[in-house]
């Protein structure tokens, strides 16, 4: 199953979107793509539903694209979690999972404007894979139990500011906070609808031209392990977003190092979960 | 105007505190201390309810303190934010905010249970000056402006395991997000009835000893300063907290050093706004 949101920014409704590329309205069934809604295994309610045949009212043409899900209780982003992401930023391949956080209220719909902050010049790109979780879980016995944990996977833009990140010392969360740094979606795309988490094609590209090329093979640590992991130090909720990381091409890793200027378009693309599209401007 | 919380955890109504002591429940006027009754300017609607003379009724002996506002959002916290805790660390003075976040899933109330994770060793106190935002704000101009944007001032208890904050590599949130890491109150103390922010006697003991003994004159940075410089980074939202660091006398400064086991007793004290006590016990 593919499900997004829709509508306006803080109302958006929940939909999915069909093999035939239609968006389905689920608002007369499900209030929203929230915790409750995973916790209370309303992915099984759904199915059911579509499963039924019921005929379901289209999305009107034209309306905006949410983030895939309800606004997370937190966002926990994995750094580090490429090895040529690793080497581009001079640092070693992590031994654990290296673990940071960003503000919940950066999500945004994957086609909505991204806001270079005021006093920015080193904003950045990051594209990576989301994983939304399905119920609350904490110590996890072993990553094969945490299959059940996944609700399913989509696009996550950890937009950075690498000045605000690394040069006003301490921790990382400065640079990676800021209103609109997590376009997330199209869609969030169940697992049994992707062949193989571990072997994604992940493209991203400014104005055309391609700055990250990668492949989900390349992490270090993959989605089921990081799941058990994270689960050792906090209990991670139902519609909680982890985002797992980017491979090479950030900005920072260029020389000289490029960053994002108001009017440039950044374009996402990982296999089976569909694309994004965001323009540049100044908040 | 003190508020706080009452009743079984997640499902807590909101109260006050008279100055007599007396605990009052307000759930016939307020849904919650939430984002919604903050940004919606509801501290006026309450004070005027409460200058009204209207009669309250009170809140049944016995019944459970929660955290004294709802989850945050976000909870934002500030690292070495006191001249001799940085010193005891062995770490400089920062010359800009340390900022870090710990989850929002961490709070519970003052007199909660803290649960010692499993395979903690290094279990540690810190007691903080918690900051509830009383608005949405985003680019303060100066400090001076920060002052309308803080609903009040609450004990915070920002728990830490060491080993997972400071050996499994990486960045902080590792040792600052497991549960019940964050007992939030008894109260939150709005501005006008705390003379003086910037000189408030803080204590913790652990099993009636003391450990800390600091004052908020000894902040590196002060509330208003915080507001303003996390406003450039991020959107703060109404409800969210800043726990605005730690003064000397955590366990890892202790040598050799201290800290918490399955039924210690943990009591901390800040002048104006009450006291906690925790009992330690194993996850």
């Amino acid at each position: 199953m593919k499900l997004l949101r829709f509508g306006e920014f803080g109302r958006e409704k929940p939909g999915i979107e069909l093999a035939t590329g239609q968006r389905k309205d689920l608002s007369a069934h499900f209030a929203d793509w929230n915790r409750d809604f995973f916790q209370s295994n309303g992915l099984a309610a759904l199915r059911k539903l579509l499963d039924s045949g019921k005929n379901l009212p289209d999305v009107a043409p034209g309306l905006r694209h949410g983030s895939c899900v309800a606004r997370p209780g937190k966002i926990v982003a994995i750094g580090l979690n490429y090895r040529d992401h690793a080497a581009e930023s001079n640092l070693a391949v992590p031994q654990e999972p290296v673990i940071f956080f960003k503000a919940p209220n950066t999500t945004v719909g994957p086609y909505d404007d991204i806001l270079i902050p005021r006093n920015s010049t080193k904003t950045d790109w990051e594209i990576e894979l989301g994983v939304i979780i399905a119920r609350d879980v904490r110590y996890l016995a072993s990553q094969t139990q945490a299959a059940d944990h996944i609700a399913g996977y989509c696009i996550s833009h950890d937009v950075s500011e690498r000045e605000f990140q690394l040069e006003h010392g301490g921790q990382w969360v400065k640079g990676k906070s800021c209103d609109t740094f997590n376009p997330l979606g199209p869609v969030l795309v169940t697992p049994d609808d992707i062949e193989d988490i571990a072997n994604l094609d992940m493209h991203l590209a400014v104005n055309g031209e391609t700055r990250q090329k990668g492949n989900t093979r390349n992490m270090v640590f993959g989605p089921h392990y990081l799941v058990y992991y994270l689960s050792q130090f906090m209990t991670l909720e139902a519609g909680d977003l982890i985002t797992t990381g980017t491979p090479a091409g950030v900005g920072l890793g260029f020389d000289p190092p490029q960053f994002l200027q108001q009017g440039d378009v950044v374009s996402l693309t990982i296999d089976h979960l569909g694309s994004q599209r965001q323009q540049c401007r100044n908040a």
